[in-house]
């Protein structure tokens, strides 16, 4: 799935400028594994916003949004004063899943980490198809891509 | 209040015994000062709950707990490998506030950190006497030994 | 402390905008409170990196600081989405402390936090005077102003 | 690579017993998804000194040791108060690699969680094979049985 994501280079990204904090570094003096999800999923929610999706309302209607699988990869180091940017993207895969894809681009252009987020929406608890709102908010473009190649 | 607290040496201390995760180390290797904030946290909730209190049971009668006020004080650090004990003990300050004081006992019997934490119990955010059963279940010896001072 | 300061209205403030992030959020839907910490920190070495005060050297020439005591408000919850200002200031307190007094803002102009963080220089862990050129670097303005006073 | 090591289930794991801490929680009530990365960080650290290695010493000697690949699936969510058991175990992958299974098994018997931890070790920012009495104080069971499957 990564691969594929990567090989389509139109696919636009979602991107959120952030900078290391120096509570999130370890004795070692590099960011603490664990934060990057932290990093990850504060730019899913702000992609999931800027969007105009509402998961607050869409809890109301009944829908949550779980992560049930996750996937990072570390190449390089973030350490104190880093600045970086979080990129975002999603696409539906099959009815039941929403995948995101992410990338953290050190301020000089070197990819420090990369990473793959599966996300099922639920009701009551059990999996439900990804409405066509979310899909058309978030995923559009990525359908398209993959529907022209079927 | 925490020296008066401390004048009366029989009060009882509920005690949690934890020890350093190293992820909670930051980059001189000693364990971040927010992190003292979720290990009097933890234990006074484990405190609270050995008493018998169902905070999730009040919050469904419409009663929340908000702390309001904090101090800290370091003593001495915390580092990967140390074990230690939190003690825990509450009193009741008039009829508003729920006081928490804390100490973190290194294994060897120093203290590192000792801290206190005003609570209020509000409903639909505002301020409410702490009830009658949670003074009873959390602060009885202590109001006791102050109404004898009385 | 706290009081005098607040009274000198002249003392200049760094400010450093930030939002609330959603893994910040407890069951309760606010900001826990060992993230006010963070913020706090956060806040404070951005100040000293603005004032040109470098820590990684002073710590290579044997000088550490230390937070040994921190107080803590809590006036307004903070929630998802919440834009807040951090303002810093700091003064020396006798020869050994510095003292970090902190405001959280939210945007509508509204206090939700006030804090104060006791800060040592150590060296070899002992408490040794704070250097001068820090004093010059963080705290000039409010030592002058206290000067004036006294 | 995970169905390989479930498949040989004569494999030993090392378990540590935790609970779950309240500011662990999300707005949703459940452990947020990064928290797992901290569970999974602390009992491999314990499973290693379990064994006898002291990587404070192998830094010593100029070697350290870097996650670069995780992958985690959630099956079951945790909630306040739950108890766990984190199981850990190790193996080599080739010469340069060593990979961390591990699985958070739910009080009841219900698995919560698995994940993968690759690991590389490094001498001054590059990768070295992993030593042989690292290999042999962790990985030298499944060394074992690969060795015979092969």
């Amino acid at each position: 799935m990564l691969a594929v994501m990567h090989a389509d280079s139109n696919l636009p990204w979602f991107e959120l400028p952030l900078e290391v904090r120096d509570y999130e570094l370890d004795i070692q003096g590099i960011v603490n594994n664990a934060n990057y999800f932290h990093y990850y999923e504060h730019a899913r929610h702000a992609f999931i916003h800027s969007r105009g999706l509402d998961f607050a309302a869409m809890h109301a209607r009944g829908l949550d949004s779980v992560v049930y699988h996750a996937e990072i990869d570390y190449r390089e180091s973030l350490r104190s004063g880093d600045r970086f940017t979080v990129r975002v993207r999603a696409c539906r895969e099959g009815r039941l899943k929403l995948v995101f894809e992410e990338v953290i681009m050190k301020a000089g252009g070197r990819e420090a980490s990369s990473a793959r987020f599966v996300v099922a929406m639920t009701r009551g608890g059990r999996p439900v198809p990804v409405p066509s709102d979310v899909v058309a908010a978030l995923a559009s473009d990525v359908v398209d891509s993959l529907a022209t190649k079927a």
